[in-house]
Protein backbone atom coordinates (compact mmCIF):
# COMPACT_ATOMS: atom_id res chain seq x y z
CA UNK A 1 0.00 0.00 0.00
CA UNK A 2 1.01 3.77 -0.13
CA UNK A 3 3.04 5.16 2.99
CA UNK A 4 -0.82 6.06 4.47
CA UNK A 5 -1.22 2.11 4.58
CA UNK A 6 0.18 -0.64 7.15
CA UNK A 7 2.12 -3.26 5.69
CA UNK A 8 1.46 -5.93 7.72
CA UNK A 9 2.51 -9.64 7.56
CA UNK A 10 0.64 -12.58 6.63
CA UNK A 11 -2.59 -13.10 9.18
CA UNK A 12 -3.46 -14.00 11.80
CA UNK A 13 -2.84 -10.72 13.80
CA UNK A 14 -4.72 -8.85 15.67
CA UNK A 15 -6.34 -5.03 15.21
CA UNK A 16 -7.85 -2.35 16.87
CA UNK A 17 -10.53 -0.47 15.57
CA UNK A 18 -11.36 2.39 17.24
CA UNK A 19 -14.07 4.84 15.45
CA UNK A 20 -14.57 8.30 16.60
CA UNK A 21 -16.15 11.51 16.74
CA UNK A 22 -14.45 14.84 16.95
CA UNK A 23 -15.70 17.29 19.31
CA UNK A 24 -14.78 21.06 18.13
CA UNK A 25 -12.17 21.05 20.94
CA UNK A 26 -8.78 21.32 19.36
CA UNK A 27 -6.32 21.72 22.25
CA UNK A 28 -3.43 19.80 21.19
CA UNK A 29 -5.63 17.19 19.82
CA UNK A 30 -2.84 17.10 16.64
CA UNK A 31 0.41 16.82 18.46
CA UNK A 32 -1.32 14.00 20.51
CA UNK A 33 -2.38 12.21 17.76
CA UNK A 34 1.33 12.37 16.55
CA UNK A 35 2.45 11.77 19.47
CA UNK A 36 0.98 8.00 20.41
CA UNK A 37 1.21 6.92 16.60
CA UNK A 38 4.84 7.57 17.37
CA UNK A 39 4.58 6.08 20.60
CA UNK A 40 2.73 2.83 19.86
CA UNK A 41 5.79 2.59 16.43
CA UNK A 42 7.71 1.78 19.66
CA UNK A 43 5.75 -0.71 21.34
CA UNK A 44 6.43 -4.53 21.32
CA UNK A 45 4.22 -6.41 18.97
CA UNK A 46 3.15 -3.42 16.61
CA UNK A 47 2.36 -4.07 13.37
CA UNK A 48 0.94 -0.65 11.92
CA UNK A 49 -1.58 1.59 11.75
CA UNK A 50 -3.53 3.32 9.31
CA UNK A 51 -5.93 6.54 9.89
CA UNK A 52 -8.73 8.68 7.97
CA UNK A 53 -11.21 11.42 9.47
CA UNK A 54 -13.30 12.98 7.06
CA UNK A 55 -14.13 16.86 7.18
CA UNK A 56 -17.64 16.11 9.68
CA UNK A 57 -14.82 15.14 12.54
CA UNK A 58 -15.91 10.95 11.99
CA UNK A 59 -12.72 8.77 11.60
CA UNK A 60 -11.65 5.51 12.05
CA UNK A 61 -8.11 4.34 12.72
CA UNK A 62 -6.69 1.33 12.86
CA UNK A 63 -3.44 -0.47 14.49
CA UNK A 64 -2.64 -3.83 14.39
CA UNK A 65 -0.81 -5.84 16.41
CA UNK A 66 0.95 -9.45 16.84
CA UNK A 67 -0.66 -10.60 19.96
CA UNK A 68 -3.80 -9.76 22.63
CA UNK A 69 -0.62 -9.41 25.26
CA UNK A 70 0.76 -6.77 22.49
CA UNK A 71 -2.70 -4.57 22.71
CA UNK A 72 -3.28 -4.66 26.64
CA UNK A 73 0.42 -3.92 26.85
CA UNK A 74 -0.42 -0.64 24.78
CA UNK A 75 -3.51 -0.03 26.43
CA UNK A 76 -2.01 0.19 29.99
CA UNK A 77 0.62 2.43 28.86
CA UNK A 78 1.29 5.22 30.87
CA UNK A 79 1.60 8.24 28.93
CA UNK A 80 -1.34 6.14 25.95
CA UNK A 81 -3.29 6.29 29.64
CA UNK A 82 -2.95 10.24 29.91
CA UNK A 83 -3.72 10.60 26.16
CA UNK A 84 -6.82 8.43 26.87
CA UNK A 85 -8.30 10.04 29.70
CA UNK A 86 -7.85 13.45 27.31
CA UNK A 87 -10.02 12.09 24.63
CA UNK A 88 -12.33 11.00 27.05
CA UNK A 89 -12.97 14.56 28.49
CA UNK A 90 -12.64 16.50 25.89
CA UNK A 91 -11.29 15.29 22.13
CA UNK A 92 -14.06 12.78 21.30
CA UNK A 93 -17.79 13.09 21.03
CA UNK A 94 -18.28 9.42 21.18
CA UNK A 95 -16.42 6.25 20.15
CA UNK A 96 -16.41 2.60 19.89
CA UNK A 97 -13.09 0.43 20.08
CA UNK A 98 -13.05 -3.21 18.70
CA UNK A 99 -10.02 -5.68 19.10
CA UNK A 100 -10.52 -8.52 16.20
CA UNK A 101 -8.41 -11.23 15.02
CA UNK A 102 -7.36 -10.58 11.26
CA UNK A 103 -8.10 -13.86 9.60
CA UNK A 104 -7.63 -13.34 5.49
CA UNK A 105 -6.50 -10.44 3.91
CA UNK A 106 -6.54 -9.13 -0.06
CA UNK A 107 -5.11 -6.14 -1.57
CA UNK A 108 -5.51 -4.34 -5.43
CA UNK A 109 -5.62 -3.26 -7.92
CA UNK B 1 -22.81 6.10 18.77
CA UNK B 2 -24.17 8.46 16.13
CA UNK B 3 -24.96 8.29 12.86
CA UNK B 4 -22.26 7.48 11.34
CA UNK B 5 -20.81 5.02 14.13
CA UNK B 6 -22.06 1.19 13.23
CA UNK B 7 -24.43 -0.44 16.20
CA UNK B 8 -23.35 -3.78 16.34
CA UNK B 9 -24.15 -7.05 18.95
CA UNK B 10 -22.25 -8.35 21.54
CA UNK B 11 -18.94 -10.00 19.72
CA UNK B 12 -18.09 -12.81 18.25
CA UNK B 13 -18.80 -11.19 15.04
CA UNK B 14 -16.73 -10.13 11.90
CA UNK B 15 -15.32 -7.31 10.53
CA UNK B 16 -14.24 -6.23 6.95
CA UNK B 17 -11.37 -3.73 7.18
CA UNK B 18 -11.32 -1.80 3.48
CA UNK B 19 -8.32 0.50 3.26
CA UNK B 20 -8.47 2.58 -0.16
CA UNK B 21 -6.80 5.20 -1.86
CA UNK B 22 -8.62 6.79 -3.96
CA UNK B 23 -7.63 7.60 -7.82
CA UNK B 24 -8.38 11.15 -8.88
CA UNK B 25 -11.55 9.80 -11.20
CA UNK B 26 -14.50 10.37 -10.19
CA UNK B 27 -16.88 9.35 -12.78
CA UNK B 28 -19.52 8.01 -10.61
CA UNK B 29 -17.94 7.46 -7.25
CA UNK B 30 -20.19 8.71 -5.06
CA UNK B 31 -23.36 7.54 -6.25
CA UNK B 32 -21.70 3.81 -6.58
CA UNK B 33 -20.29 4.08 -3.07
CA UNK B 34 -23.77 5.01 -2.04
CA UNK B 35 -25.70 2.10 -3.66
CA UNK B 36 -22.85 -0.29 -2.11
CA UNK B 37 -24.36 0.95 1.64
CA UNK B 38 -27.69 0.43 0.32
CA UNK B 39 -26.68 -2.75 -1.36
CA UNK B 40 -24.92 -4.10 1.94
CA UNK B 41 -27.64 -3.36 4.59
CA UNK B 42 -30.42 -5.59 2.42
CA UNK B 43 -27.62 -8.29 2.31
CA UNK B 44 -28.20 -11.68 5.12
CA UNK B 45 -26.02 -11.21 8.45
CA UNK B 46 -24.89 -7.43 7.56
CA UNK B 47 -24.59 -5.61 11.21
CA UNK B 48 -23.10 -2.05 9.83
CA UNK B 49 -20.83 -0.06 7.99
CA UNK B 50 -18.83 2.73 8.84
CA UNK B 51 -16.70 5.03 6.77
CA UNK B 52 -14.00 7.52 6.58
CA UNK B 53 -11.88 9.15 3.58
CA UNK B 54 -9.89 12.29 4.65
CA UNK B 55 -8.86 15.06 2.37
CA UNK B 56 -5.81 12.92 0.85
CA UNK B 57 -7.53 10.24 -0.47
CA UNK B 58 -7.14 7.64 1.84
CA UNK B 59 -10.28 6.14 3.57
CA UNK B 60 -11.15 3.48 5.49
CA UNK B 61 -14.44 1.54 5.57
CA UNK B 62 -15.15 -0.87 7.94
CA UNK B 63 -18.59 -3.44 7.63
CA UNK B 64 -19.98 -5.84 10.40
CA UNK B 65 -21.34 -9.25 9.37
CA UNK B 66 -22.42 -11.83 11.20
CA UNK B 67 -20.65 -14.33 9.94
CA UNK B 68 -18.06 -15.71 7.21
CA UNK B 69 -20.86 -17.05 4.98
CA UNK B 70 -22.12 -13.95 5.11
CA UNK B 71 -19.49 -12.02 3.78
CA UNK B 72 -19.05 -14.42 1.24
CA UNK B 73 -22.23 -13.77 -0.18
CA UNK B 74 -21.59 -9.76 -0.46
CA UNK B 75 -18.18 -10.43 -2.33
CA UNK B 76 -20.36 -12.67 -4.64
CA UNK B 77 -23.49 -10.27 -5.01
CA UNK B 78 -23.19 -9.34 -8.89
CA UNK B 79 -23.71 -5.99 -8.45
CA UNK B 80 -21.04 -5.58 -6.27
CA UNK B 81 -18.77 -7.31 -8.42
CA UNK B 82 -19.34 -4.81 -11.34
CA UNK B 83 -18.34 -2.12 -8.69
CA UNK B 84 -15.45 -4.18 -7.63
CA UNK B 85 -14.18 -4.37 -10.81
CA UNK B 86 -14.20 -0.59 -11.40
CA UNK B 87 -12.68 0.08 -8.63
CA UNK B 88 -9.75 -1.97 -9.54
CA UNK B 89 -10.02 -0.11 -12.75
CA UNK B 90 -10.52 3.54 -12.20
CA UNK B 91 -11.30 4.05 -8.50
CA UNK B 92 -9.17 3.18 -6.46
CA UNK B 93 -4.65 3.39 -6.53
CA UNK B 94 -4.80 0.92 -4.30
CA UNK B 95 -6.36 -1.24 -1.44
CA UNK B 96 -6.18 -3.61 1.32
CA UNK B 97 -8.95 -5.91 1.95
CA UNK B 98 -8.95 -7.52 5.52
CA UNK B 99 -11.34 -9.66 7.50
CA UNK B 100 -11.12 -9.98 11.01
CA UNK B 101 -13.28 -11.76 14.05
CA UNK B 102 -14.48 -8.86 16.63
CA UNK B 103 -13.80 -10.57 19.87
CA UNK B 104 -14.00 -7.59 22.35
CA UNK B 105 -15.03 -4.14 22.76
CA UNK B 106 -15.76 -1.09 24.29
CA UNK B 107 -17.15 2.39 23.68
CA UNK B 108 -16.97 5.82 25.60
CA UNK B 109 -16.63 8.52 26.87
Amino acid sequence: MNKKGARTPEPPYFAVIFSSQRTAVDEGYGPMADRMVELASGQPGFLGVESARGADGFGITVSYWASLEAIAGWKAHAEHRVAQAAGRAKWYGHFELRIARVERTGSGP
